[in-house]
Order: structure tokens, then sequence, then C-alpha cells
């Protein structure tokens, strides 16, 4: 089952990480090439995988699959019985509203707020945008840990896409030392406690970077 | 079965339009709400909708489903007969590798071409980002039609979510009059033949706007 994802820094590269959590989630085996960023060969190396110039991308027997949410659909359909979504209907549909939204929105906590695994440090000041963006997170992780918080800590009970996708936020909130209401804490602690999560995060740990 | 589509002015709201064309892919009854964009209320009435403030977004007999792509996902699992997506495994990777990547970005042809159904008038000048991702979006389409061509027209053969994505794309195209290889030029022209795309165009066609 040769499976190979193209990941970035893992410091850095926040698509990566869903990609590799997706992976774990599904429990497939798999192999991992590395490609650091911001190099001067950087670029064409990726090209000569993905066709789009960017990580994370995901080989399969049958061809390249690409972005972390179409690599998200393609393991959930290949491994139905590790339930990448909710079991739900509408908790399915619902998760996948999330991914959707982070997919192509919170550019101002993208942009302002990078991941850095490696940092722990407040800004100077978050701008009213990032803080917005923020605020439509923790409503949303709310909202979750209401309607689902009887089946487990994570944002659908049980660890799905939804934290794959969520996780590299949870990660910039504590890096970022944002103060956070009570509910939103207790599942950047999640996260944090998520062994997934946690192996990523250490090989971040003693990642040699440019 | 009340389904109802909360859209955007037809004119503009391309993501508007990817979520219409799921609906009708899936031949599903639904109602409409459109809300017209850029006026004073606009933000107000959508919010009263829609948590993420905003469109496309559908209400369900369960709860809303929201961003285009996550509407396409509930609707091609809700209708499997309908077959949103491509019947092999990997064709359907493939179209969610180009939905997502289309999702997620060509930010300069979205900046610099927006929708707008009523043009037909070329830009003085295509910055050469936007010409980059012109060029990508030429390469994912001759790429799908050499490999799905004795299927039908459309990029997988038959319509599919990836058309209802790459709708506005193509009517991009036509309405900037930009110059396309013969392979993307006829796609172009499959998208305008495509019933279920000409109905949004003509309405567009005599909507009134601001």
């Amino acid at each position: 089952m040769p499976l190979t994802l193209i990941i970035g820094d893992k410091t850095y590269s926040s698509w990566s990480l869903r990609a590799a959590l997706a992976l774990e989630l599904a429990e497939a085996p798999y192999s991992e090439l590395l490609i650091p960023l911001d190099r001067p060969d950087t670029h064409a190396r990726i090209l000569a995988h993905s066709p789009t110039g960017k990580v994370p991308l995901l080989q399969t027997e049958e061809g390249p699959v690409w972005d972390s949410l179409a690599i998200g659909e393609y393991l959930a359909e290949r491994f139905p019985e590790a339930h990448l979504w909710p079991r739900g209907e509408y908790a399915r549909a619902l998760a996948r509203s999330l991914c959707a939204e982070m997919h192509s929105g919170f550019a101002a906590l993208r942009t302002h707020l990078p991941m850095d695994l490696k940092r722990d440090q407040a800004l100077a000041q978050v701008p009213a945008d990032a803080q917005a963006d923020i605020r439509r997170i923790c409503a949303l992780w709310t909202d979750c840990r209401e309607r689902f918080g009887q089946d487990g800590p994570f944002l659908f009970g049980h660890p799905s896409l939804a934290d794959a996708f969520f996780a590299p936020v949870a990660a910039r909130l504590r890096s970022y030392r944002i103060e956070l209401p009570q509910v939103a804490a207790a599942y950047v602690e999640t996260v944090y406690r998520w062994p997934a999560f946690q192996r990523w995060f250490q090989a971040a740990q003693t990642e040699r970077l440019r």
C-alpha cells in the first residue's frame, strides 16, 4: 500500500500537518517525503512531485491526490472503517462545513499568526481582524462541544477530520498565548494530548530549519 | 424536502452559482433566497441566516450546511443516485483535488477577473499572476479532457461537481475575452451549453442590480 505524503517543514507547514493527521486517523501505512521550505531549490523540488507547486500532496498507486481537503476525503473513502468523518449525516455535513470554512477562510489569523510550533510568545498586538477570526473559531468550537461533548473531548466527540483541520489553529492559539474562553482552552488542551498531534509536534521541536 | 439555498446576486456571486449547480446536478427540489449584495442591509440579512456572514448557505431540515464544497459533499451523499462525483475511485479523488485547488486558490484570477455574467469586454491588460492562474487552469482542463474525453464533453465526461466548481471560471474566461487553447475553449463552450448553467446565466441577464 505505497502511499507517500509530500510535506513541508513540520514547524511551519500547517496544511501538511492536516494531511498527516488525516493519515494518522486512517491508520494508513505511509511514507513521508519532507521538502524543506524557503530554500533556493524548494520550488523546483516541490514541482517535481506536485503539479500545483504546493504541499501537501499524497502519491497513491493511481496517481497524485492534492490539497489537504481532497486528501482527507480520499482517505475517508478508502478507509471507511476508520470513520474519518462523524457517523451522523448532519454531524458529517457540519464537520465538512467547518473544514471548508477553515480551508478558504480565516485569512487574518493565517497571515498574522502563522503556525510556528517552536514559538511560545505572545504578539505585541493581535490585529482586530485576527481577533474576529479567533472569536468565530471559538464560537464554532463551543457549538460543537455543546452538541457532541457527551461523546468525547474532540469537536465531534471522537477524533475526526475536523480536528485535523483545527489542530494547527489550536497550536497557533497556544504558541501566540491567546487568552481563550474556557471551552476553547479545553479544546486546545485536547489537541495537545492527542497522540497523533504530539508525534508531529515533538518532531517539529527537533527539526533543523534554515 | 425543504431545502433552501441562500445566495447572492446571480451576476456576481460565483460561489452561489457553484452551490446552485450542485443542486441542479442532484435534481434536488429546493427554493432560493437571494440576498442582494453591496447594499446597506446586506451583511445583516446574510447574518440572519448564515453564521459565517457569507453566501451560499443551504438550509436543511436538520440545520445549516455552509460553504459550496461542504454543500456539494452533502448533496453527493444525500442523492447518491445522481453521482455528483465521478464513479471511479481515482477519478473522484482527482475531481476533489481540482475542486479543492479552486476552493483555496487562483487568488489572482478571482481578484482581477471577478465574475460578472453581464460583462463582455476584454481587460486592458491581464496581470501576469492572473495569466499564470489561467495557464494552470487550462492545464488541469486539458489533462481531464485527455483522460475522460471518451465519456462526454465535461471535465470527467459526465457533468459533476468539478464542472460546478469551474463553470464560473469558464464564465470569466469568456466574459473577459481571454484567448484560450483549443481544448480549453471547447470546454468553455460545453459549460455555456449546459442547461443548468444556462438557466442561471439567463436569470443573471435580466437581474436588476444596485
